[in-house]
């Protein structure tokens, strides 16, 4: 059972933001669904749900569990910050640093990778551009995802529609740390999507509304396993 | 049972901060502590955990749990922030909003008030002055805390060296907001320091490193109930 | 001569914003045409241009030129920041502090507010409701400026699509404070929306593209007047 | 008289951040300081005063003039904020980005640059340790300044107590961008100082206090042009 926790390639990540329909009881049935798709499928989801929602999916589902974000800083005067030390303890396996709607000062990524490794945390650093890419990368995060954030929540998915900036960060990130993971995300909603994504050198994707908002979540998290697998 | 979780004054609202002291299984131990005070006591007693202690907390603590900060927004594409309706669907009574170390933008604090209220949480202003004092008041907080945050983790309890701050906090809130509740804060160690701030009008304290770093917060949380009492 | 560069009421502030229409020589255009209708008419038009733009403003034209914003910091090591006594020095009479493009933490406008009137600058604060106009006024600057910042740039004027924010700003104003001036602003463009203002208990509008962004910029500015002085 | 204007190496670029030795007219005696040590030696001195100052600046004296800080937007409505072309227009050949005590989130240090670019201004973008250099780097910025911020304003010179961040800048730069120039600071007051980081392998240094708050800031510019032409 255990194994499900571990996260490996190729990857789906599921960004429950702050929407309803991925807060509170919701989140836990949310992923709930996507540890039955990694069990039956064995391809990996990772959730990211809201901060006080990590904890009950911890207890209860059996995958692996990514804060959203977490500060820069050590333990100590941090009122209404998230220390990454806590999210650890808290049983989460890794953490989004730099996401598109929640941006950090360069110098405060650094920090936050840097931290993030310290309490034993998988990093995923989020950009929003080739070149914005290549500067993450010099940072050592585990992963990079990159994100046009003009397709975010849009349905119009970055791996078919600027294909260049998935194959260009996938390009320029190798050069910098060869062992660095490249996930694409924005308007992923179907597994053509998915496969395109994989065709374009990424090893997994990173979603919210397509999964999040879908009328049936189990049904698109299957259909992104099946073509992860096919491929 | 149930009664020891009704926000009540007089008040001891406890910021675990991001302190180690304060942080996973320490945070539960520290709010049994608090839990144990407010039974033997009567006296009200709230914890202001981490976001991902919350539900850990609520589960075992029966004693009022506080956010230590909230988002100003309503539910949607807002990655790595605090929905208030997260917040109370976890358990939560009421959340800080603006503590120094968390300062908000003035429209945000007057957005983060009014998603509070929406969502059922009791909000708790934080402020640095008298002026400040009575600008948040006219946003409708429940309570405004002061806290001159050059005192903040000092020792150097507002209370007795800044009591003009306190008492014209107190004056300015009424004036603005006849319910609204004063507390204040920053170097508030010891039940000396608690009565002074009650006989300056305030109807209770917020403090961080006085109990959560004490050698025994338990002794320390019954001092301050004490002085409470007798006053 | 001198007179024209008194800060009186009624006011029109213009705001250049970052418009290429009010940079640079444009901005100097486009102050010419202030002075000219304020002096042709006695009303006073003061102009906020681009940090750069006040000198060359300051030695061509003689009305009153104000900054878009200052930061809360005394003189040292704040690279990049906006010092209440160099915008003083440059010769410029006054400050916006807070504008919905450029808002600042509560506990910055306090200081924001204190420094510039340490440094001799007349503050507009501004604010984008009822309830955040008598928060900033609490602050004690010298006027207050409400501009829901869903109309700005509409067309659709505050004065006659929201009469109720601007007469519950003036009232919420006047009383924390008597003597604080009140303007308005968002989708001002026409004489019609000027005498609308007024009507509503204003001393006056805080207006951007209605001017900056018109044909004739000095044709509006001379009906903005003209409806000023009817009144 | 036209090349002293021209940016090129080895540099000086002098940033007078808020200081009030560095403000209105003592900003222009500073820099005309700055442009008799241009004038006598040959070295490139460059000056970066506050926005309001490189008006007054640029009309009377001839060497160049950087902005501490840009923002990244386009001319639009962004009341407060730094527009590239009126930087430009203004007279300035440059501009810092990312200076410590203005850091700017990734994806903006990105259009920043991009904007200063378009708007034909040459950038220094700043940096906090070999890392985040490398990171910059990738954005492609004229210039890269180092300054580890625990040494600025301490008189410990970063060429001599942290060589190494120095050299690592330098190598992890030009891997990334052969062409792209490195300079650095932090603690630099004295020739000596500016004679280690050309040894490190910088090609100038960027300086704040060491200069602006010198008594004699004419004589510790010539030591540091002094410094550059024996090297």
């Amino acid at each position: 059972m255990f194994r499900l926790k571990v996260v490996k390639t190729p990857i789906v990540v599921v960004n429950f933001k702050t929407y309803l329909e991925g807060t509170g009881k919701k989140a836990i049935d949310l992923a709930k669904s996507a540890e039955k798709v990694n069990h039956e499928t064995g391809v990996c989801f990772a959730v990211a749900p809201q901060f006080v929602d990590i904890p009950p999916i911890i207890n209860l589902v059996d995958i692996p569990v990514f804060s959203q974000h977490i500060d820069p800083y050590k333990p100590g005067s941090y009122t209404g910050h998230v220390l990454p030390e806590a999210i650890k303890e808290a049983g989460a396996s890794g953490t989004l640093i730099n996401h598109s709607e929640r941006r950090l000062k360069l110098a405060d990524i650094d920090e936050a990778i840097t931290r993030a490794r310290e309490a034993g945390l998988t990093t995923i650093a989020c950009t929003n551009n080739t070149a914005v890419s290549a500067a993450a990368a010099a940072l050592q995060p585990d992963m990079i995802a990159v994100e046009p954030p003009e397709l975010i929540g849009t349905g119009i998915p970055v791996s078919k529609s600027k294909p260049e900036v998935v194959t260009g960060t996938v390009e320029s990130v190798k050069r910098v740390n060869r062992d660095a993971v490249v996930l694409c995300g924005a308007g992923i909603t179907n597994g053509e999507d998915v496969a395109a994504a994989i065709r374009l050198g990424t090893e997994g994707v990173l979603v919210a509304s397509g999964i999040v908002k879908a009328k049936d979540p189990y049904k698109v998290m299957l259909e992104f396993a099946q073509a992860m697998i096919k491929h």
